[in-house]
C-alpha cells in the first residue's frame, strides 16, 4: 500500500481517517500513541487554579522565515496561558485539512508544533481531524486549546494597571507581521525579517518569580502593541504614555513600515509581550528579562497615568504627542 | 453606526474584531462579558481527574432539521467528555469565519451552542475568531474544546471490553447522517428525518450512577456504530457479535439507506452511544437508559466474544453471519 502523499476526502472519516491518524498524525504528534482511540484524554488535575484558552490559526503562507502554522499554533496558545501566569501543560490540536494538501507539508508543520511542545514540557493530549473539499478551506487551519496551572501568588489581569506603573516590552517589535507580509507578497526589501514566533512560558516564569507583583502581561499579537495597550488602558481605566525613542523597532520593520505606511506599534508579534508592573520593580524586571534569550531587547517604553483624554498616547521623536490607536483591522489579514 | 450584517475581513483583528466581539459574539456567548479582554480564562480546578477533548465542525449545511453547527459543536465536545465518564464543565469556542457570512446566521448557530451549554451547566470560558477571505472557507467552521471532571469510581476505555459483556445502544441509529445528507441533497424521501444531535452528559451520568461497572462508552459519530464497535473490538482484542434484528433503525433511515446503498450501521449519529458492560448489569442499564428522554429506544444489540477472525460480526435477519466493517470514509463527507 503506497504512503499517503496528499489529503483526500476519504481521510475525513472511517478507515481512511484511521489510516491518516496511524500513518501521518500519530507518529508526529503522539509518538507513544496512548489513547488514540479514546474520546477524551484523562489526567490528574495539574493544579488548584487552571487557565484555559484557545486560538485558531489561518496564517498565509503556511511556512515563513522563523516559523510555520504549527509553531504558531503551539506558541500562540502557550503564550496566552503564560500571560495569565499559567505554566502550559496540556494541548489539544484540531485540524481542518483541504482536500489535496500535501502530507509532506502537514508533517513538517505538525513536527514544528510537536517540537515546541517537547521543548516547553507541554503534552499533546487530544486532537481531531476534518477534511473539506478542494476550494472549501485554504490548505490547513489549526486550532489549539491549552490548559495550564496558574502559579501561586500571581494575580494578573488587563484590568490591574495603576497610575505610576511602568510599561515594559520584552523585545523588538513587529517582526512577525512584517515577515509574514513579506513572505506573502514577495517583498524583497523586507526579506531579511524573521518572525519572532516563540514560546514565552519560560521567560514569563522567570519574570514572575523575580517580580510576582507584576500586574499585567499581554502578548502583542494581532493589532500589535498598540491594540494590547489600548485594551489594558480601557480595562484598567487609565492612560498609558509611551516614549517613542525607547520603543525597540528593528531596522527591517522600520524600513518596511515606512514604505508600506504601517505603524510598527500596530504590527503583530508572536513572541513579544508587554508587562505592566510597579515602577520600583522595573529595573529588576528588565534585568531578568534581558538574561533570557527571548528578552535581549527588553525595554521600558512608558508609564501608566491617570485616565486622560486618550487611552494611549506617545511622546514622538520629533517632540510632539500623539494618540496611539488600535488598528482598524484590515491592515494585515491572516497574520496568525 | 449601523449594525454588522455581514462578516468583513476587517473583523479579523484590531478594532473591527473588538466591535464584532462586543456587538455580536459576547452578547450571545458571554452574556456576563467577564474577562473578554484576558488571554486565558482562570478558574478553580473542577476535580482530581480531568478529561480534555476537542473537535472541529465543518458540517454542511450549517443548519439542518434538529440542529445546526452550533448545537453540534457543543454536543460533540460535551459527548466526548461524557464518554470518558466526565461531567462537562468548561468549553472553548474558536470560530473561523468566511468574509461575507451573514451575522444573522452566526447569531442563530451560536445561540444554539450557548443554549446547549446553559442547559447542561457548561460555561463558555474562552474563544477566538479568525476571518478569512471569501472563498477560503465555507461559511463557518467551529472548533470547541472541553474540560470535564471525571466521576469518581468510573474507569472507562475502549480497551476494557471483555468476552461475555453485553453491548447496548442508547437509541435508534443513523438519524443525524441521513438528516444532513437529505438537507444537503434535497432528498425528499428522507425529508422527515430529524437529527439525533443532543448532549449526552445527563443520560450518561444516570447510567454510570446505576452501573458504575460500565466498561466502555462511545458516541457513534463519524463512521457510525460500525466504526465505534470496530475500534472497541481492536482496542480490547475481542470480537463483537451483533444481532441485526435487535438494532433499532428508524423507518426513515432504513428507507434512505436502501435507496442510497448505505449501511445504517455506518451512518453517523450525534446523540447516540454504545455501551459495553457486564452482561449481568445489562437489564439494569437498559432500564435506566429508557427512563431518560434520550434513551427511549435503548436496546441490547449484541455481545462480546473471544477474539475471532473478524473484529465485528452480525447475525443477519436472513439467518447468515457477516462481517461489519468500518466504512472506508468517503460515504458522507462533512457530516459534522
Amino acid at each position: 500500500m503506497p504512503g499517503i502523499t496528499r489529503i483526500q476526502l476519504s481521510h475525513g472519516s472511517g478507515s481512511g481517517q484511521q489510516r491518516l491518524l496511524r500513518e501521518i498524525l500519530a507518529p508526529v504528534l503522539l509518538p507513544d500513541r496512548q489513547g488514540v482511540y479514546e474520546d477524551a484524554a484523562v489526567f490528574a488535575s495539574p493544579g488548584k487554579r487552571l487557565a484555559f484558552t484557545t486560538d485558531s490559526f489561518v496564517v498565509q503562507p503556511l511556512e515563513f522565515p522563523g516559523g510555520d502554522i504549527g509553531k504558531l499554533a503551539a506558541c500562540g496558545t502557550i503564550n496566552d496561558l503564560a500571560m495569565m501566569g499559567a505554566m502550559p501543560l496540556h494541548l489539544s490540536v484540531a485540524l481542518i485539512l483541504e482536500e489535496g494538501l500535501e502530507t509532506g507539508l502537514l508533517v513538517r508543520v505538525l513536527g514544528s508544533l510537536a517540537r515546541v511542545c517537547r521543548e516547553t514540557g507541554v503534552v499533546i493530549r487530544c486532537g481531531d481531524t476534518k477534511v473539506v473539499e478542494r476550494g472549501k478551506a485554504d490548505g490547513l487551519f489549526v486550532t489549539t486549546a491549552g490548559i495550564g496551572a496558574v502559579l501561586p501568588r500571581v494575580r494578573l489581569s488587563a484590568a490591574y494597571a495603576r497610575p505610576g506603573d511602568a510599561v515594559l516590552v520584552s523585545g523588538p517589535i513587529g517582526l512577525h507581521g512584517i515577515t509574514v507580509l513579506a513572505a506573502r507578497k514577495n517583498l524583497s526589501f523586507a526579506s531579511r525579517a524573521v518572525s519572532d514566533c516563540a514560546p514565552l512560558a519560560e521567560i514569563v516564569r522567570g519574570l514572575l518569580d523575580a517580580v510576582p507583583e507584576t500586574r499585567v502581561l499581554r502578548d502583542a499579537t494581532r493589532g500589535g502593541v498598540a491594540a494590547v495597550l489600548n485594551e489594558i488602558a480601557e480595562s484598567s481605566e487609565v492612560t498609558i504614555r509611551l516614549i517613542q525613542e525607547r520603543i525597540p523597532v528593528p531596522e527591517s520593520v522600520e524600513g518596511a513600515c515606512s514604505l508600506l505606511g504601517l505603524d510598527p506599534l500596530q504590527v503583530a508579534n508572536e513572541g513579544r509581550f508587554v508587562a505592566v508592573l510597579p515602577a520600583g520593580r522595573a529595573e529588576a524586571a528588565l534585568a531578568v528579562l534581558r538574561e533570557h534569550e527571548l528578552g535581549q531587547g527588553a525595554a521600558r517604553i512608558g508609564a501608566v497615568e491617570e485616565q486622560g483624554r486618550f487611552p494611549v498616547i506617545m511622546e514622538t521623536l520629533i517632540g510632539g504627542t500623539r494618540s496611539v490607536e488600535t488598528p482598524p483591522g484590515e491592515l494585515l489579514p491572516r497574520i496568525c
